[in-house]
């Protein structure tokens, strides 16, 4: 019984490390679509929508009937618990992606990120994929120090939508409005799905140590 | 036994009335503050922060102690699990609240919305108010029509998210690209802050009838 069990909260630390890895790659895939003016490539990722959210409600039904059946207590309740706010994390990453994909949809064929900011928003793309490896490596691994590496990564992100912020506010601006929008936006976007990551890492904190890391990202 | 029991589940509900009424004030206030460029107002705002952090993780550790100890099945079980994500969506909108309190307080002692404007933020700042007025409501009666008639409501929010947008792609737009920005992440601030009070009603529905609503918000 107790195997069978534990069996099924391997099974949900699977699930999100496979969300995780697919919710990274859309994201990591959506950039490019961004960047390049890809019409296909974000129609194919928008189109995989619906294949994360089957996996994220079927993720939390696992972790509801766990609750349900075997009644867990202390740590392996708050595994439990932890992998909800998780699954919630990697819902939210998957909306994060499909609305830089649905951008370059919108704009297409124009390219919303003008030339002096490719760079920039590559690095947050590049780096947005890479911390959800990490959150995911973190979710198998359980390693503290990776998962405080990882909060220490992000600091790369928040740099990196200042230089976004730095070039909005500049009086050379020269891309208009329109471009001024998407391009805060894009930034949010990026910004969130990092701090989710940093969340589910800090999440792993918390289940290993029992502490709450002070600074939750906002 | 089982008195007690239901006795932390309405305290736990209470709980999230309580948190959704004041962070539905704080979102009203900061869009005072933001609109009237009111400092001092702005910083009551952010002051707050701290009460709604210690509240939110009060009413998590109640519903995991409820989980630990009742091991809850069947409606108890869910009405516990939807607890814990009501109470992410409400840490996610007193973040947002503070989100509008910080721009107001940031570009003190100008005011980042231009006039012609004003009139479509208060709405929002208003409507969002009210949607997490309803969303506390429904918590309580569990009134599925009332859940639904929020999620009709929030139509709202969209046309004049829709507005802003409209203003922001004009070409007459003459208050620059710093205000461009501004309002594009306070519009932003306040479609996700909806969009949550939409997901908490959609909990109730799903706790009620069983049947998750085709699409949640994003």
């Amino acid at each position: 019984m107790r195997e069978a069990y534990h069996g099924e909260l391997d099974e949900i630390r699977d699930g999100l490390v496979e969300l995780a890895n697919l919710v990274g790659s859309s994201m990591g895939l959506a950039t490019t679509a961004l960047l390049d003016a890809d019409l296909g490539l974000a129609e194919s990722v928008i189109a995989t929508g619906e294949k994360l959210d089957d996996l994220q409600r079927d993720l939390e039904n696992r972790a509801v009937a766990v609750l349900a059946r075997q009644q867990p207590v202390a740590r392996d309740l708050r595994v439990v618990v932890t992998s909800l706010r998780m699954s919630a994390d990697l819902e939210r990453c998957g909306v994060l992606a499909q609305h830089v994909a649905k951008l370059a949809r919108m704009r297409y064929p124009a390219r919303p990120v003008p030339r002096d900011l490719r760079r920039t928003v590559l690095e947050m793309g590049q780096l947005a994929q890479r911390l959800m490896a990490q959150a995911a490596e973190v979710v198998v691994t359980e390693d503290v120090d990776a998962a405080l590496q990882l909060e220490k990564d992000d600091d790369r992100m928040d740099e990196l939508h200042r230089v976004i912020f730095q070039h909005l506010m500049d009086d050379r601006w020269q891309h208009g409005v329109e471009t001024a929008v998407d391009v805060t936006l894009v930034g949010r976007y990026y910004e969130r799905f990092a701090d989710h990551a940093v969340s589910m890492a800090q999440r792993v904190v918390y289940l290993v140590t029992g502490e709450l890391t002070p600074d939750m990202p906002t």
